[in-house]
């Protein structure tokens, strides 16, 4: 592409273009961090102040039955279900993607255990989100019964370090830093073929790439509402088990949402049947009410559609990096094949995070992650091709025109 | 009192009369279940309007850090330490009290394990909030190394309950059903006398009654925002751990957020100092935010002042209940001397429940807890000696007039 009216021709010609309107975006961005924290759904302010004035402020204690606040962990997550190939009541949305993992991984263990108490392996990338691991490492030492995390360096390992020692492999379908994407029918079949359990991450899948568990056949997810699925930041996650495992065992979260009758007030725990069983305490309304806003807008198109869209705009981004800034140091991390990327690309630049910061002064917005990565994400639901143009514009002049000073390692946090 | 003009004096020369203004109170309703639910802080709507439109609209993923969001767990903690006894750096505000139970019994259960390994009891009530106990049940099991969770059916059944086997007791200081409170200070005394650890429970008094919990020495708290606090339906919860344990022991709840450098993506767990370690993941900003609005209103009393209202109003209502209602057959299960009563009081009537229905049909709202109990919470910053008044004498009115149906056991859900 040369020019700008072509990307402009691309917007004209997208079948997607009219969600836009729909996100209450900021005039003054051109925002690539959807898959780090997705932009507001223009219903959601309104969605707000309905919650807190009328079902908060009217309904009072009587909104848990009548607005439906309790329902509503296991209602979001059938709304949820069909962009990521679950069934109903196979998906919950709530607490946060550790804690839902810690409540997988608790089961999983059990799950593979009672089929072979040899196995007691958790096998993972060492470049997975670094919560994944944290919490792998904190049930293995809580559990202090001989579990070990087994980490690989590359993909290509896991073949190799998934074996009959192997309980559980958990893997992120789309690799947070570089973009990559597995496989999952491929790698969830050589996970079963080997005896293990596939227990996948959906965080930078979920509302981003076409996902198919049940056609997979895999057995455990988590995932996240906050990124391309718009839900508000740090609104809650969800947990998705295979039928055929959730009345196996229970987890050890066990508080009184996941009970089969929690008004009896027993003392004793009884876990539901189903899906429920993967709740535990009670989940913060406002913003989990805000998170139907997101999905309200994916029933409107399908993730084949979003997935053309994606790949188109992941390409033209890398083609005019490559074509416009190709006497910078910036090398692709993110891989050139389809079916290995998600909806984000990435670039390494020595000087990655004062060229983020650069960027971010002059209105484009993406991300930095550590070593010297630049993040980009592409949110088909809002991002324009002619985004794509002017963000690369914008970055040809930074690489232009910017001296880099001395790195300055302090303050980079921003949340994935 | 004889007279509702009498009720309407006492909230003439109420001190704390004036914060009702800073309440988004419903017009139609005596609201006598703050206990469950607070009601919106007047400041809240607009709060909210801000977080969505200006905050995460056009800070985007830059106010995980510009907006504060990503101190905002810790920076509310030290804003409702106050509130609990607690210094600077021992709250944090997070999940669910399920969740930070968990992250505190499995601590609590290391360190209480370092001093004595013999120690594999936790003591607890039968009659505490249920999910309390699944929690325990659910660690229990999880750990599978022969600790027992021992209940006890009589606060005084606990001085011989916690014995040399007693790892840690794990009280709720209010009772939910009872309102009955425990002598935070004495019970402690006892369980350290013991060599255990003290847990406490503080569900139903923050904010409602003085806690002092570094004045009596306790170990580990938990405490709900949405109840006395104002803080909105499911608003995430609070954490408290003495400074002498906050570094004794990781919790297995590990995410990132309690990592000590999370952003530098560290396959490794290193927890952070202090009370940092307790959070696990991200979280719920739009709700989290809100927990603000209720704590600022505390900022202009204290809860001494608010303790005086609070007997008070709880004194008025079973003196009135006693005397307008004395022909009915109403029980007083709570507590009528000073230093046994939390915030709210309850009756037993044999058709509680349909009691309560007729209640809250005439715009008078407790609620009902099995089995056939009436719960009535007051909250002193605004709840009135009028609102008590007229709540009797609608109390009244229902029972002199209403025929009890057979009763209806379905759908009586409402969360405490």
């Amino acid at each position: 592409m040369n020019h700008r009216e072509e990307a402009l021709a691309l917007d004209s010609a997208d079948p997607l273009a009219l969600l836009r309107d729909q996100f209450a975006l900021s005039p003054t961005t051109i925002y690539l961090d959807g898959n780090s924290l997705g932009v507001p759904p223009a219903a959601a302010a309104q969605r707000a102040q309905t919650v807190i004035a009328a079902e908060w402020g009217e309904g009072l204690i009587r909104s848990w039955n009548s607005a439906g606040w309790f329902a509503l962990p296991r209602r979001l997550g059938n709304k949820l279900a069909p962009l990521i190939g679950a069934a109903d009541d196979e998906v919950v949305v709530t607490d946060t993607i550790s804690i839902n993992l810690f409540k997988l991984l608790s089961a999983a263990v059990r799950a593979a255990n009672a089929r072979d108490p040899k196995r007691r392996v958790i096998v993972s990338e060492r470049s997975n989100f670094p919560t994944d691991l944290y919490i792998a490492q904190g049930l293995i030492e809580q559990l202090d019964r001989g579990y070990e995390l087994r980490l690989v360096d590359d993909p290509s390992e896991l073949p190799a370090a998934i074996g009959d020692d192997t309980a559980i492999a958990m893997i992120t379908h789309v690799n947070y830093r570089t973009g990559y994407m597995h496989d999952m029918a491929a790698l969830t079949k050589l996970i079963h073929d080997k005896g293990a359990l596939a227990l996948w991450d959906l965080a930078h899948s979920a509302g981003a790439v076409p996902v198919d568990l049940n056609g997979v056949g895999a057995d455990y997810a988590v995932g996240c509402t906050y990124k391309y699925l718009n839900g508000g930041p740090g609104s809650p996650a969800f947990a998705w088990v295979s039928k055929r495992h959730q009345n196996d065992f229970t987890q050890p979260l066990s508080g009184w949402w996941g009970h089969r009758a929690p008004f009896e007030m027993d003392p004793a725990y009884r876990p539901d049947d189903g899906i429920g069983r993967f709740l535990c305490g009670t989940q913060p309304m406002i913003s989990m009410s805000l998170v139907e806003c997101g999905l309200d807008v994916f029933l409107q198109t399908d993730m084949q559609a979003i997935r053309r869209k994606s790949l188109a705009l992941t390409d033209l981004f890398i083609e005019l990096v490559e074509a416009r800034c190709g006497e910078f140091p910036l090398t692709l991390v993110t891989p050139r094949e389809h079916a290995q990327r998600g909806s984000h690309a990435s670039f390494e630049h020595p000087h990655g995070y004062e060229v983020m910061q650069a960027l971010i002064a002059r209105g484009v917005i993406g991300d930095y992650r550590e070593p010297r990565v630049l993040r980009f994400g592409f949110t088909p639901l809002y991002t324009r091709f002619v985004d794509v143009w002017d963000a690369v514009e914008t970055l040809r002049d930074v690489l232009v025109h910017e001296t880099w000073r001395a790195p300055e390692f302090a303050a980079r946090g921003a949340v994935t």
